[in-house]
C-alpha cells in the first residue's frame, strides 16, 4: 500500500496573509512560477477556474450582441503614440520587440498592453457608414505590462483577460454600453463568484489612460484591502479623432463615432482566493469551481463501495454537475484535507454503512456543515447544498464589507481607521485631485470609486476642509 | 430606400487562384490586414469559424482526458537553447524582446514559436513520481514565427493554434498518444470540415525540430497543391534528458519520461477555403459554418412576411441550428449573392406565396440545388440538407484527391505530371534524404508523407534507381 503524499501545511492567514496567499496558490496547484519574473504557468486547476469564468462571461457577451475577434499581438510604436494620454499611460510598461529572426526591425513593436490602438486602426479602415455601427467586439487574449513588483494572479507581467471594444454612433449609446458591461461584470461577481461589489466611477486621477470615464467594481478582500475587479471605459470620440475613424450618418454627414472598452482578467481569481479562502486553503464558489462535488469512497476495498461511489458520481454528472470520484490510494483523511485545500464546495463521503442506509454524508466546504443526503435524488441534494454554499459565502463577504466600511469626516479619522482597522472609508470629497494626493500621502489610501447612488456622508472634504459635493470610497488597493 | 452596398466581384479562380483566394478572404470579411506584415485581424466571421473548430477540438481533447493550461508567452534564450535540434529549427524565426519598459533586458526573450521548452521547464519542477504521469496538457494561444513570405491563414507571423503537450512513463504510451491525436485531427477534418486527409509519417527531413517522429494529415487543395493540416510529434525522451525531467517508477528507480506534442492551427481555415470555395465565394462546411442557415424574407414589406421569417429562424435556433434572418434593407438579389459569398450552407427564401403554401425554398450552397421544404418541421428539413451538403462537399473533395493522385516510376514522369497536372504523386522511395533533395531540386516537390497502410507502387526509387522499400506521397505544398 502506497504512503500518502506529504501533506504540506500552509501559513496561518491571520499571522501572515501574504504568505498564506502564496501558499494557497501553489499548494492548491493553481499556479507555477516560470523562469521569467512575473510570468506564471496557469496549471490545470487554476486554468479550469478561468475557463468557467470565461464561459459565463462569453455567454453574456454574446447574449448582449458582441462578437469575438482576434487582433495582432504586436503594436508598432508609431501606432501606440497616436493617442497622447494612452501612450503616456502605457509606454513605460511596454515590452519591446526589436528583432525578427536575425534582423533588427526598422520600427520597434510593443507587445499589446491593451488593444485600443489596434481596434481603432482596424475600424479606421473598415467603418464607413452608420450601417456599420455599432461594432460590438471582444477578444480573449493575454496582455503584457512590465510591472516592477508582481504576485500570482494579482499582478502579472503577462495576464489573461478579455477586452471588449465597441464603437457607437452616439455618446448616449456608448455610455449605455459602458454601464451595461459594468453591470455584466457585477452580476458575474455577485452571482457566480459570491463577491459583493461596490460599483462606481473612477476619479480622473484613477481612470484609464485615454478614457473620459472609467467605471469600476471594487471588492473587499479578507484583509480589508480593495481589489479592482473589472473596469469599463467610455472614451468619447477622442480615439476616433486621433485615429481618423469617421462614418457618414443618415444625412450623409461625416461624424466621429464614440468608443468604449472594458476588461476582466485572471486577477479576479486572486480576488476569489482572498475573499473566501481560510486556513484549510481555497474555498471556491460553486459557480466556477472546476469540481463542484468530489465523491470520496470510505473503506473502498470493501465490495461494492467503489462501484457505488462511481455510480453516485455519474448520477451527479448526468444532472449537469461537475463531479469526480477520488479513486487514488491515499487515505480518506488525506483526501479530505486535499479537497479542502483545493476548495471543492462539497465532499461526499460514502462508506459501506452509508450504502446500507441508502445515503451519503455531504460536507460543505463553505462552513464545514455535515448533511446527510439520500442516494436516491442525490443530485438535487447536492444542488441545494451548492446553492446554500453560495449564499453563505456571499453573506459572509457582504457582512465583512459592511462591517469594514466606515464613514470618516477628517483626515485624522481616516488615518486612524486605516492604521487600526483597515477596510473601506467613505468620505465627502471636494473633487480636487490635490486632495486625493494628500489622502494618498498622509493616509496611504487611494480613491477606489465615486459610488453609484451617492449617499451623502457630510459636506466637508476631509483633506482640504472645503465644501464637498461628492462621496468617495477610499481604501488600500492590491 | 437605401441603395445596396456595392457588390464587389472576385477574381475567377481558374484564371488566378492566388488572387481568388485573397479576394474571398477579404470580401467574405474573414480577415483584415494590420499595420505589421504577417499579422492579421481575424474579423468576427473568420474568428467564429475558428471558435467552432475550437469547440469541436476542445471537446475531443477533454473526452480523451486532456486538461487546458496557460504557459508564458516569453521564453528566455537560454531555455530555448537547451534542446539542440529544437533551437536550430526555431531560433531563426523568433521575434525577440530586448526591452521591458525603459530597461534593456539582461537576457533577451523570444515570443514563443511553440512551447515545448516551457512545458519541459514546468515538468522538470513538478513531476516526481509515476503517480504524476501521464500529464495530458493542451493550450489555446497564438505563436509567432518570423516568416519571410506571408498569406492570410496559410502563413502568418502570428497565428492562433492549440498545442497539446503530454508526458508519459513509457515510449509505447507516448506513441499511442501521438497516433491518437492525429486520429482526432483526421476525424475533425473529415467529419466537420469535409476534407479528406492522407495520414502518414513525415520523413526525417520534414519532421518537427527535435522530434523522433512527426505524423501528419495532408489535404489536397482545389489547385492540386498540398496543405499540411495538423501534425503530431513523438519526442522519445530527448527533451526529458535535455531538461532533466525524471520520475521514480514503481520500483523507485529514476526514469526519463517520454513526450509528445501536437498542433492544429487557423491555417486549416485557409484549407477549408481552398478545398470548397468557388467563383461565388466561400463554401463553408455545415459543421463549422458560423451561420448554417440564413432566412431571407422576399417582399418583406408585405404583411406577415418578416414576422414569419423571424419565426422560422427561431424554430431553427431552438432546434440547435445556427440560423439568422437577414433583415437588412438590401434587395433579395443582393442578399443572395452576399450569403453565397460568405458560404452560408443553406439559404431559405420566404415570400408571401411560400407562406401561403406553408413551405419555403431552401437553396443549398454546395451545389445550388433548390429544395422546397415544409415550414412545419423546417428544422428537420434543414438538418437533412446540411447533412447532404457535407456529403456532397466531402465526395467532391475526395473525387478530386483520387483523380489527382498519380503513381510515377521515374523522375521524368514526376516532372511531367507536376508540370502538366499537379496534384499528389506516389512513388517508391529508397529512404535516402539525398533523393528527397533531388526530387525537390529537379521536380519542385517535397515529400508530404509516408502514408499509413503502405501500398507498394514499385521497387525502384525514381531519384536514384536503387531498391526502394517505402512508398511516399509527393506534392507542392502551401
Amino acid at each position: 500500500m502506497a504512503k500518502d503524499k506529504k501533506v504540506e501545511r500552509i501559513t496561518d492567514m491571520d499571522a501572515d496573509f501574504a504568505q498564506w496567499y502564496t501558499d494557497v496558490v501553489t499548494r492548491a496547484e493553481l499556479i507555477d512560477y516560470s523562469g521569467v519574473k512575473g510570468f506564471y504557468v496557469l496549471r490545470p486547476y487554476g486554468y479550469a477556474i478561468w475557463e468557467n469564468i470565461q464561459a459565463e462571461l462569453d455567454r453574456r457577451f454574446k447574449e448582449t450582441g458582441h462578437e469575438n475577434v482576434s487582433m495582432p499581438l504586436l503594436i508598432p510604436e508609431s501606432l501606440l503614440q497616436k493617442e497622447k494620454d494612452h501612450v503616456e499611460g502605457f509606454a513605460p510598461e511596454c515590452a519591446w520587440v526589436t528583432y525578427g529572426g536575425a534582423e533588427e526591425l526598422e520600427e520597434r513593436l510593443c507587445i499589446r498592453p491593451t488593444s485600443e490602438t489596434l481596434f481603432c486602426e482596424h475600424w479606421a479602415r473598415t467603418v464607413e457608414s452608420w450601417r456599420d455601427l455599432p461594432k460590438l467586439y471582444n477578444q480573449w487574449c493575454s496582455v503584457l505590462r512590465w510591472e516592477k513588483s508582481t504576485r500570482p494572479f494579482l499582478r502579472h507581467r503577462e495576464f489573461l483577460w478579455q477586452e471588449g471594444h465597441t464603437l457607437h454612433a452616439t455618446a448616449e449609446e456608448a455610455i449605455e454600453e459602458t454601464e451595461r458591461m459594468l453591470g455584466v461584470y457585477a452580476e458575474l461577481c455577485e452571482n457566480y463568484l459570491a463577491m459583493p461589489v461596490t460599483k462606481g466611477l473612477k476619479t480622473d486621477r484613477e481612470k484609464f489612460a485615454g478614457a473620459e470615464r472609467t467605471y469600476t467594481i471594487e471588492c473587499m478582500m479578507h484583509d480589508g484591502k480593495a481589489l479592482q475587479n473589472g473596469t469599463s471605459h467610455y472614451f468619447g470620440d477622442g480615439f476616433a479623432r486621433a485615429f481618423g475613424i469617421t462614418f457618414s450618418d443618415k444625412n450623409n454627414t461625416l461624424q466621429y463615432p464614440h468608443e468604449t472598452s472594458w476588461g476582466y482578467a485572471t486577477r479576479s481569481i486572486g480576488g476569489v482566493i482572498m475573499t473566501h479562502g481560510d486556513n484549510s486553503g481555497l474555498v471556491l464558489p460553486p459557480g466556477v469551481a472546476p469540481v463542484q462535488a468530489v465523491v470520496v469512497p470510505v473503506a473502498s476495498h470493501k465490495p461494492g463501495v467503489l462501484e457505488r461511489a462511481r455510480e453516485l458520481c455519474e448520477t451527479l454528472k448526468r444532472a449537469g454537475l461537475r463531479a469526480k470520484t477520488d479513486e487514488s490510494d491515499n487515505s480518506p483523511g488525506w483526501k479530505f484535507a486535499e479537497h479542502e485545500m483545493r476548495g471543492v464546495p462539497v465532499r461526499l463521503e460514502l462508506g459501506p454503512r452509508d450504502i446500507e442506509g441508502g445515503k451519503c454524508v455531504a460536507v460543505r466546504r463553505a462552513d464545514g456543515a455535515k448533511i446527510e443526503i439520500p442516494l436516491e435524488g442525490a443530485a438535487e441534494g447536492v444542488r441545494a447544498i451548492l446553492k446554500e454554499a453560495h449564499g453563505i459565502m456571499f453573506a459572509r463577504a457582504k457582512a465583512r464589507l459592511d462591517e469594514n466600511t466606515r464613514v470618516a469626516s477628517s483626515l485624522d479619522e481616516v488615518k486612524s481607521i486605516i492604521a487600526e482597522k483597515g477596510g473601506f472609508i467613505v468620505t465627502p470629497w471636494c473633487g480636487d485631485e490635490a486632495c486625493e494626493i494628500r489622502m494618498k500621502e498622509d493616509a496611504g489610501v487611494t480613491s477606489r470609486c465615486i459610488p453609484f447612488g451617492q449617499e451623502r456622508v457630510g459636506d466637508v472634504c476631509p483633506a482640504c476642509g472645503r465644501t464637498a459635493d461628492k462621496t468617495v470610497v477610499w481604501g488600500v488597493a492590491y
